[in-house]
């Protein structure tokens, strides 16, 4: 297929790779699981941004069409993690014994990641082979991860692939200038630096020109190097960090504050979970990197008028996959009244991101054959801290998207109609 | 002032009346003590949109310029109801104390509403002078409401007079045939048929150019007879009952759910109010009046997505001014995950609800010196349901406000500028 | 077995009959899946008060020696209840797959009850040959309905038989004069008065010499006539409405207010439930009869310094067998500060209620052995309104079992230990 | 007075002095309003369970006969501190302005504490008198301390003395071996040891024979040495930490779910709270002070049913007074069914605590003229995590308080009644 063709309505019927960093994870489990029951019928499309209204009209790859692999730390199987969100009520028990034979066949396309400024959580589960990769340097590891892909593509005939970091959330690294541009970047990696596993993911899929999504706060493709290297190999990607839940609903709420000019004299918020996720995050320097990006949302939209923002994350072993959020808003109304919201949230963490995941798989597919690359700004509104856009409110993102889409229909109609 | 130059800068310097119906009430008296306020610096701007960024480089009426009187089927004394509010920790006591003249020379303006299809706790509190109204007859009735709106305007030299109704919730009417023409109108109230108080005031209005503002569930201007009325006389006005607290949380809430593909399985919210309006409300036919207009609006957003909804208010006096709301948010995600949200608003209901009433009288006088007559669509968002926009969605309506806002700008800008 | 040998040792490893009114509904589908996934060992003891440290040393029925028949005035399948309870999360899908011959076998054992004085929900289920029942008249029914008990006695040669009714909430039927007396009773039926059918089932029982429980806000067993008989036939029986959720948060609350000599100003709840259970209480009628024991109790514990309180139950189909409940609590403290408390249950009914229905069956049975009758109250902290026992807080109820618990030990000592 | 004639009726209306240490913060500034308020009539008794039904009988102090003061380090004015708590709504603008008075007075009473040990916010707080008193050691403190004490009973001709600890929570000192024994403790001191001030504050009590409360966590004379120390002085102490809040809602909450042997699986508490006291929490060492002790009630109560338990304190500045607590119960039910219970508790930090700072002087006062010393179990219900005392549940420490009370009633009891 050449790039002329990307946006023809064959290229929409070509099988689609998707591969997922953190593979073995509840977040790609169950993406991988959703996108199989969908493929052959069995669920509807609730969750799915991309099977409603709004997308009317673009041509995202069919269900049918895509095929699963990634990369994981640990070792494990995709039909035992299915299980067990079936048993903690997340997913139907029949729908996981309809579609063993998918996960397992999943299973074996799963490769050996590599533990580079991960916490200590994550180092303790890495595998034999994960090992390996790690003892031979980043180049090394590098340069692995890049044949995994192409593989990967070669193998299954694959006309595009779109990657996605799923991993757990590596310790905040913003790094220095070494990251700023590309050059430094590879000078770094040559001297053995030892960034971030989530930046040699994303390195790996810019360099093989696969669209790239960083669903976590990792650091992934957020800095200037790989973001000019994306530029430069014509590859669209955007990050960071999936917007599920309390973020969800503290950028839906928050505008409504200052629509109605009352002053927010507090933002408190306490997130319980109990998934691998919530362990990863019981380390503080994990944590930091977590609630710092969800507080700085606040800020973004209610301005001066807010007065102190507080947000935690802890971890509680029986809540398993899912997550409570307790928000509270302390607000100040007219004449100085005092005022009080309350909200709980009670989501299932994997069912909340899995759809995002593969709504964000077909439109970052779109945006490739419609031929844009870099940044893809428009898609703000799947991230909690959208990499390149201010606008924080969710309903103003929400208006980003729609003109976003306009473009990609536009783009991609097909000549003849 | 001719119309020509309403829009003159210093048409806004003149004297503006507000007239109340309900004059005694908590909203009206918290607008009233919230104005006064403001008109001496004593308080800051928190609550009022019209004191927003959103609202900046339109010529607005300044506080000092407001002149407040209105009609009330009571007799009461705004300085003891301020008191009252004060006591619940809606106001600050030494603000009341430093206002009480402002309050007392308001008091003298209030004049004897009527009372036609309330209900009975507002019909028990009926002073002499409101039952010695009624006696005479609509049409009698009538002609003295709207000989006190121009006895008000003359005595005061006002400039302009804009009528809010902030009565307590009538009894559902939505009228028959009667009240579908202006003329149709006319001879029904010859006929000494009994319509509802809130029209009667609402035709006064009309009648004497004054912009209406129906801040309530009732009729007001609501049916086609007065619309028509209004587009003649040239006035301005909008309604229906203000949205200040559960529904403008759900109408926030809804279009994020809508926008993730996300099914509600149910709403259901509860009320609890301890003033006035609760004491009304608990009268079931009031009661069916308001909660109606709250059940349909989710159903408006959500659209075939939303299983079932409930709305109840029930009135738990120790509450005073205070309402809160519990809203409980049964949805299903992706692959069928059943998730909850849980919302507790705890408000004081005239805090709320009289930075909008002054927002509205500001704009609808703005909206009248620009010229404008009729319905005013873009002020949706100050509404539960707001007429001729079948837009319900909060965000999606402060965009209307936006492009309205914009509209005003632009008509009141001075030549020179 | 004579009474005499009724506390021996081998008295407790007897077949104990176990008789459900509502033989198909969720509670006794329930109780009959838990009873025999323990008798199988296959789950835990949790929420079972009969297998605490409390009940040590008392001869109680071995999970194995029940068996479970009963009346219900619906056809219906106890495995498809099952599977339906699985569906909605309250129960595990294996433990339904695993016990299906158990469910199936007392599906057999269920026989058609009677409606009288049932609402209208309850009416559009019955059965054909529960008609046929009705239509003989009372007195022929209650002659049904105790053949089927001593039938289901004889067939499976139990030692004894507890009835237990876990029927749909009957609207409210205080009764009047024929109810007072057992002879006057008898008249009423002869004269072929329609008592409601909860009446018919626990004469039935009586007379049969069964203990009984009812675990319903119905009449059941709620009159002089029948508390008369049962002392004359020397049967232990105590009733009602199992106290398994808001009741029971509520009685424990309640007395921490009091022992704090905070003043509760008002108590707001609000239930939510999805079952046929809350469908049932849809109907006004039914909706008093639950509705009205739930407030009395905050007044019994509170008394004067309750101000006034509310309860509402609304059936919300989307929560299946889930039941929400949110309580708020307004309360004065020292110097008049108001306080806040507000709480929210969300609980598995079923799984609730079922323990408590094993819990009395086994507890019945062993006061039986030891030789009590009539009404038993020292099992109030298992009811909303417990007969006969004014005390509603939860924890001085426990004292009351405590004491009632070291009674039976006694009685039920072998006289060889 | 001699001690023989404690008892007497005359000895309750003798003068009693009260002695705050923290006398300048919020909970010692309501104690005293609340006092002044009670002896002139101006207020009920909400929230005294020293004025309940329970302690009918008891001759206890009437308010009319108590004096204040108390030690402090930083500078301040009562009266200030009073009309904060008014504007925060905790107590009522007339009640302060009514009692400036003997808060005035109460304030020239306020003489110098000592920091030692101390967490950074307090230490910067510490006025030059109390640099003073620290500057000369120990020892000398203690000496001042003493004296102040002693005075305080001359100047006023007060009957007896009781001392409550209210000052901010030190950070955890749970000591060595020198505080195991009270000449272990001297030697400690003589060497110059910087023992925690609470300590010596506790030992200047009891050695000028003053009952003494610790309101707080801090040691006060929670460790051997001191009760040692009561005990040969025959002075009745007890403490720590006041149960006012979460830990009040949650030793109500826990036996009800042991009572019904539901299974804990996790429970996290998470409070925020604006005064001074939260700005102390915010630092780590006295978080953790204050944390310990409220997670170990829970285990304490529910034994190996308890999964795990979490407890978090964040200062939230726009709360002031009040405190927000926000409790997730995640239990298990019969058959593995999974449920959840939120609470929410709002209260004003200082109204809560201050009716229990009096009723404990008041019982400590009658414990004293009873003739009692040493640790008073009996009080446990008024602890968080009461000294000497095992049972955590609230109902049965509130029967522990019954017996405590009869045994007062009895020993007080004038002989020739």
């Amino acid at each position: 297929m050449t790039p002329d063709d990307a946006g023809s309505p064959e290229a929409v019927a070509d099988r689609l790779g998707v591969w997922l960093v953190g593979a073995l994870g509840d977040v790609a489990t169950t993406s991988v699981l959703g996108a199989a029951a969908l493929a052959r019928g069995l669920v509807g499309s609730t969750g799915l941004v991309s099977e409603s209204e709004a997308c009317a009209g673009i041509p995202l790859a069919p269900w049918a069409s895509l095929v699963f692999g990634g990369h994981d730390v640990r070792d494990g199987d995709p039909v035992a993690s299915a299980r067990a969100l079936a048993d903690a009520g997340v997913v139907g028990v029949p729908l996981v014994s309809e579609l063993e034979k998918e996960l397992s066949a999943y299973g074996a396309r799963v490769r050996p990641g590599v533990v580079y400024g991960a916490g200590e959580v994550v180092r303790s589960l890495e595998s034999p082979s994960a090992r390996a990769r790690r003892a031979d340097g980043p180049l090394a590891a590098l340069a692995a991860l890049r044949e995994d892909l192409a593989r990967f593509r070669r193998e299954h005939a694959l006309a595009r692939v779109v990657v996605v970091h799923v991993a757990s959330t590596e310790p905040a690294y913003e790094g220095g200038e070494e990251l700023a541009r590309g050059e430094d970047l590879w000078r770094a990696l040559e001297r053995g630096a030892e960034l971030p596993a989530s930046l040699l993911y994303a390195l790996a899929a810019i360099e093989e020109g696969c669209p790239y999504v960083n669903f976590t706060p990792s650091l992934g493709a957020g800095c200037g190097g790989l973001r000019e290297r994306a530029r430069e190999r014509g590859v669209p990607h955007m990050g960071r960090d999936g917007k599920t839940g309390q973020t969800l609903l503290r950028t839906s709420l928050a505008p409504m504050f200052r629509a109605r000019n009352l002053r927010v004299l507090s933002w408190s918020g306490f997130n319980i979970l109990g998934n691998r996720d919530g362990a990863v995050l019981d380390e503080p320097a994990a944590n930091q990197a977590k609630t710092q990006g969800k507080d700085r949302v606040l800020g973004s939209i209610l301005g001066e008028s807010l007065g102190t923002s507080l947000t935690r994350i802890d971890y509680v072993p029986s809540l398993g996959d899912w997550k409570t959020a307790w928000d509270f808003v302390h607000f100040e109304g007219f004449l100085g009244a005092r005022m009080q919201l309350h909200c709980t949230w009670h989501g299932a963490d994997s069912a909340l991101a899995a759809p995002l995941v593969l709504d964000l798989v077909r439109l970052l597919d779109a945006a490739a054959r419609a031929g844009r690359s870099g940044l893809q700004e428009g898609l703000a509104c799947f991230f909690k801290t959208p990499h390149g856009v201010s606008e924080q409110s969710f309903p103003a993102q929400v208006r980003l998207l729609e003109d976003y889409l306009a473009e990609l229909r536009e783009a991609l109609a097909s000549p003849s109609a």
